[in-house]
């Protein structure tokens, strides 16, 4: 395999604790990406569950490692249920990380995600006009997909990671996670997860399966390297699209296995 | 790559637009499907979102170039979002197709449909069975797959074209597109298409994506032609079902590109 | 093909009746499998349904020829279709087969799983930790997947089977359909299937399709054996868990037809 990972030593690290410890990630995520986020969890050796409904998510996060939220197919059912898994999750000091899909789009996802981020997740992932659009500055994304270039949020990303005290992971064509301190950048990859659905929300996950393990800022830059790894070994075993997302799902398999 | 796109000015010319405008097309789809349609837009060269709850489905309809609504696996709160964004797309002027999936099964679903007609859809897609029922006559079909031959529904297609005001696509062994005025029959495909599930909600997906470029008739015709001809070309890639899901997708994606 | 159905007089003979009768199946599932799990279904020969509102599930019991029911992604909502469902299942003895998912992770499931089962599932089929679960003892499952070996589940299925009147099926490396009155262990299968999301709740629908043609327990030993079989070839088309998945469809659908 000629893809590796890039920040190897970090990498490799918290993707051998993954597959020793199979942590049980707990996702509340969207109807579009469910399959394919929970197999791309599975692939990488975590142990994924979608568990929304209020009655059970505040319970399921004291039995998991970490939590997933992504707002992709949002409605007041899937509000309640996130907003009962952050609470439990922000006091039982488990890790999660939030999707603000297509924020920019609507109030009701503004308002959905604010009221999330008064529960501190340890990450914040998005593409460029998501995290733009969290900063309050326009965006030029058009519903989830972004618009705007992934350095073009670097600024918003800063003043984001400082605000709200958390890691910003910014996805696009190269990716950046972004702390208070510095930026580290993450390149490689392949155009075709833009023609992929749910590869960001993918990746989201995957930071939520390194959080069981990891810090923060080394859990983002794991997942970044392995999703942009995966994505440029993924691209030589594929006629378009469609093999695209299934090779992709092989590779993080492989690259996480060689870890 | 042997297959090829039939009535080829038409389509070519819608896909070409599609691919360069890259219209948002808003779609309030079945569970069963998500995943299978936003990869089908995306591949196509369209950008998806998938965005349901009433709260924001009506704001979302104004941000968006047409939109899709699919009643598979239906649900009060689903029909609230769908009756939002109908209202808004007829308010706005915004293109958009109904696919009545399964609406001869039960009474629920009738009323359902009967509801979202009044606010006009630009084009209408069912299998035979589905549109046959839509008129009012016994219908062979069971569940959500079709008991009838898709030239059995052309008197009722052209009954409901003349009397909803729309375009009706049938879909089938061959495909007909029914105006007012005549009809438009699309042959090829493949066998292996009815062994997937979601291959006739892809293809409401796709008018959709037409739907934003092109008047309903041709944006009809450019999207069962495209279907037609990624079926027959998937089917030279496939093994059996699983294997040419995922080569329709590629396709799908070599044939728009190709336009 | 190598791979070759176990209890082939069995499993054949229910293959054949399925194929030949391509029974109506209808689904109340999770949203993670929904698209697997309706693949799967067309892939060997049965018409697959997912109708889960309430105010429609019951009227559908009635068109159908057996019914799945799966716990995954509970909420409220599901939880209605799902008793509307069964009790008409019950009422008009039509077949069905439970599926409950993670049931040991919280309160939640368990009230639920219990209120259904009053409405006597003909199968029930879990991993090892769910059956365990269910049997009210402790078990090492962590979220929806399996921490015990299936063997370690024999007693808590022969207790289940004897209390409940149902066939109880426990999948895991080796797979056994436990009854009142013995115990029938079906090997082989590949280890990648503990890689996909779903392979066991695709099962659960292959059971509930041979339901329509077949008493409990060769229903089970029937749907069992095609998913054995189906992996061991699927793993031979595999790079690793993506192209296993699609693998999957295509060995179901061969096998299925060779029956």
């Amino acid at each position: 395999m000629e893809a590796s990972l890039q920040h190897s030593d970090i990498a490799c690290s918290v993707w051998k604790r993954v597959r020793a410890e199979r942590p049980l990630v707990h996702n509340i995520t969207n109807h579009v990406v469910m399959n394919f986020t929970a197999n791309a969890l599975l692939a990488a050796g975590a142990s994924p569950a979608m568990v929304h409904a209020p009655e059970e998510s505040g319970e399921f996060v004291a039995l998991s490692r970490s939590l997933v939220v992504n707002i992709g197919t949002l409605d007041d059912a899937f509000i309640e249920g996130m907003k009962t898994a952050v609470r439990a999750a922000h006091r039982l000091e488990k890790p999660w990380v939030l999707d603000p899909v297509g924020i920019g789009a609507t109030a009701y996802r503004r308002k959905a995600v604010w009221k999330l981020m008064k529960f501190r997740p340890q990450v914040l992932r998005g593409n460029a006009s998501e995290i733009i659009a969290m900063s309050g500055a326009a965006a030029a994304g058009q519903g989830v997909d972004s618009g705007d270039g992934s350095e073009s949020a670097l600024a918003a990303a800063a003043m984001l990671a400082r605000e709200a005290d958390c890691v910003v992971a910014v996805t696009g064509e190269t990716d950046y996670v972004v702390t208070e301190d510095g930026v580290t950048a993450i390149r490689g990859g392949h155009a075709l997860s833009q023609s992929v659905t749910g590869t960001g929300c993918a990746t989201t996950a995957l930071v939520g399966a390194c959080l069981a393990v990891a810090p923060p800022r080394e859990a983002a830059i794991a997942a970044l390297a392995l999703m942009k790894a995966a994505a440029e070994d993924a691209a030589t075993h594929a006629r378009g699209p469609g093999s695209f997302a299934v090779a992709l799902m092989d590779s993080i398999a492989a690259l996480a296995a060689a870890a």
